[in-house]
């Protein structure tokens, strides 16, 4: 009797441990080309912003711009300083005609990188104080950038590929749910576990809710991960996808929701992909090509551009 | 027989399994308001004090000011040093009537620095020695910065947001306890575990003491967490606080303590945050209002900040 | 009924768990000296290639002979571009007999150094915005240097050595197949787990695949590391290799494939190693020495050199 | 009859899961006072040795005397270089009658910290080209130095202290072997793990061989560690140190390993440590005083320099 009172975790109850919600009705995507959720988190003002998060995520070329940008706005503010205080308290060894703003700019820049050549320097306390200040923050300012650009680097950044297409093909006498992955960085990865979610928009009560449901999969955990890897959902009696057809996907707005998991040797870190196959990526009767090379002598040789080879049966 | 002389864990010993002693009978909060313990440590004198831990968790703004104090602070100290040895032994190109001793501050800071202008440089040996030793300390201090400033901002901070208040709310047909956590950061959070702890103040032998039991949470793991989480304890029959009033809380001093833990994707770290509830935080009769868009078009919108909006029922 | 249709984990799904593929029938070694897999992986282009990966794997001789060589060319580019710019719009104090391609590549260097001098020293707009830019780009590079310099030294590079054969020795009235370890670094290691892997060709119609079976360890976890761990699969009944021999091995192309796992305390990070041993390393009816030092004192004395000793019986 | 000739893990087994050896007879403590292992590695040449694991690991003190005599070593190397090029290549705005040597030496000095001030510069293109490369040389050092500072800072030193004795005491109607741990720093250790072993001489066929048995705990692992915690193994009828007596333990040169295992929130690592109580420090019927401060208002005090205080039963 007491334990009738407590209840059990339910259907809709195990949909929600994927942390995604069951009241998304939308077609659009849940996850967009760089692995990210199409989430927008309002009403957190400024807080929710991280510089460093920010400059970390950013690309080579704008990162540099950001830098190179900061760079000129930094040497303006001082410059503007200079000059206030008088560009005759930077004296010149032998005088040039430049304009005496650009004379403080370019003192300020030999100053920002602690260059210093010496052929402009402040005189009296007030010029001497401000690029003492300006000296330290320059320091301070590359030793921002050194750890940025550590942060950079040394950020895992794994690149597995996926297949395009997910496959129902022949498997084992039944049919088997098909995609294919690899890594095409160096980093050796280990330990990679693989998970499948089913996604589908469900009739309850005349409205329609998204629910998510577990695939098994045939090999779910490989210890070493230098070639290719076809992750198979047997297609089972047991599977929610047993017969099935295009349209069933179609209508159900069905997608294919993979959560992988490794350990980056290179950079000793775990890393985490996610990726989604949409109802229209699905392709019945087909079967992977194979991507190794037959001719190869000794060694292993993969086609990674052939991992979306299939061909229809 | 044997076996029965080997105590079996006993109620007051899973008690302990928090870490948290059974002997505290004060009703101020266990943990502050940035989720650290109110325990004050003593007799360890200056071993337990780590200067890089506290200039890890100081303000930006204290920190900055910590920087800028200790650069001023060394510069007085080399300026002492050479105006010692005699401000003569810094030529300058041509001469100025600042007073010597700040013309040694100046040099000071250019070496420290190591901007080195050279309108004023070291002649003669002492003064050369102590300006060759101040380079190699002022590359060290910015050295030690830079290291400070990787880890300041390299520290996975995370920033779950926790409802105000704790709700006790209809359920599945029995009463639940509620709360919502949400991640206000755009680091993505994985592998979330939810812990909820009951503390409570308890009779023995005529004295209160302090107990911890565990509370079964509905759903205590999601794999991701890119929406806000309402943490659900279901109040059937088997749970510690069936039946209980607000009057029982109060009189019991009742606490409840969160522990959370995740995985922070973007600094590659786990992370751990802790929260409690005080008995009058509780609020009964009450359900959380939604905090998703419902206008939204192609993505999930979310309003952070009615993360505690809820309405009495 | 249903279950039947679901295909049970077979035979040679097992064998993929290792993620090592069975199509290979080559001969070659599976891992190269240095732990790596012998797989070429085409068709991806560029996009494989990572710089920091790249610079954190170099020795130490050609890192250095790399940022010599950078250093040069980046100082090689400024200089042509001052030179076009016109070397006279780089003042000297007093002038020289230097060429001036030599005058403009040294200045170069002194301000991509921010070492700044002055003797040599940009006047006009345009040598002054190159100059500063330069300087720019000369701590922008130092700090990605740092970057680098910490990556290469902060990667845990545990050195664990190998007995360089394969025993087949009596062991507790059967016998048993064994190999010995040791860790060569000052390093910590703690929770060493280690599996053995038992690789062979095998014949299935008519066509030659490689298999992998597991081979159970009498030890394969141990909490600390500090002394050599001779690590031994019992040839019991149930062992795979029972009763195969010499000829066995070598027609089978037999592989014994090691994957060492542990957390190195030094640089708090997991480490993995990986190691193969060909059938030509097996050696049949011996025994290894000790390594311990029986004379030593207080102490334990461990002769790592000996590592790879054996008697033959 | 298969299962038969598979040996079992045996009791000499189990005792070498620990990586520890069953060959050790001596009575010298198998850990020093720092918490590593008694252990010397010969035979193995430099290739042990790790520059970067030396200088994460020297005192500070140490390791500043270490950096100023490299930076006066590679001072004087450069120096000697400049003289042997000629002390005349570097010339002065004016002159001094400083050793031409010496001369050299600060020169040197002002160019590998990069501060340059121009009063001495090189003039040639030997001097320049030898100035161009110390002053990269330089900076490589001082980015270097960066590198070791923050592997220095941001390695975590958990500082876990023991009491002093290991006490046998009542407990729960039986005795109990305890001790007593608590956190010196102000990190936050979380997920704390404790295991116990006990470590005796065994004579076996004439022979003492040292073997080590694994000793339940009443409590293994805490949530959270912001108190001192009495960690207790119960000497119930199944304890393997049922009975015996201070001279059983003296006679068979006991020893009782502490293996600790936690994570650092502030360093975001996992920690271990290792303690071992000699047959000396083990104290009968006594009791550990209480650590927190009975008087203490709102918050709990903890007295962490009571940790070995005991009372005679």
């Amino acid at each position: 009797m007491a334990k009738k009172n407590t209840p059990r975790k339910n259907f809709s109850d195990r949909f929600r441990e994927l942390g995604l919600g069951i009241g998304r009705t939308t077609s659009g995507k849940l996850i967009d080309k760089e692995g990210h959720f199409n989430v927008i988190r309002k009403g957190i003002g400024i807080h929710g912003f991280s510089l460093y998060h920010w400059l970390i995520n950013l690309s080579w070329i704008r990162f540099f711009v950001f830098v190179l940008l900061s760079y000129i706005l930094v040497n303006l503010l001082f410059a503007v300083l200079y000059w206030m205080i008088g560009a005759e308290h930077l004296t010149e060894l032998d005088a040039t005609n430049m304009h005496p703003f650009w004379h403080c700019f370019y003192f300020s820049s030999q100053t920002l990188t602690t260059v210093g050549y010496g052929r402009i320097s402040p005189v009296g306390e007030l010029a001497s104080m401000v690029a003492a200040f300006e000296a330290m923050i320059g320091l301070l300012g590359f030793a921002f950038a050194t750890g940025i650009l550590y942060g950079r680097f040394s950020k895992a950044k794994s690149k597995i590929i996926f297949s395009d297409r997910i496959l129902v093909s022949p498997y084992q006498g039944i049919k088997g749910l098909k995609f294919r992955i690899a890594n095409t960085r160096r980093n050796e990865l280990i330990e990679m576990e693989a998970r499948l979610m089913y996604s589908f928009l469900h009739e309850e009560n005349g409205e329609f809710k998204r629910r998510y449901m577990s695939l098994d999969l045939e090999i779910s955990f490989i210890n070493m991960f230098p070639l290719p890897w076809t992750i198979v959902h047997p297609i089972g009696d047991e599977s929610p996808i047993q017969g099935k057809t295009a349209e069933d996907f179609s209508r159900e707005r069905a997608e294919f929701l993979v959560i992988l998991k490794g350990y980056d040797e290179t950079f000793n870190q775990y890393v985490h992909q996610i990726h989604d196959y949409d109802f229209d990526e699905v392709v019945f009767d087909a079967n992977f090509k194979p991507m190794f090379d037959p001719a190869a002598g000794a060694g292993t040789v993969v086609h990674l551009d052939k991992i979306s080879d299939f061909i229809k049966l």
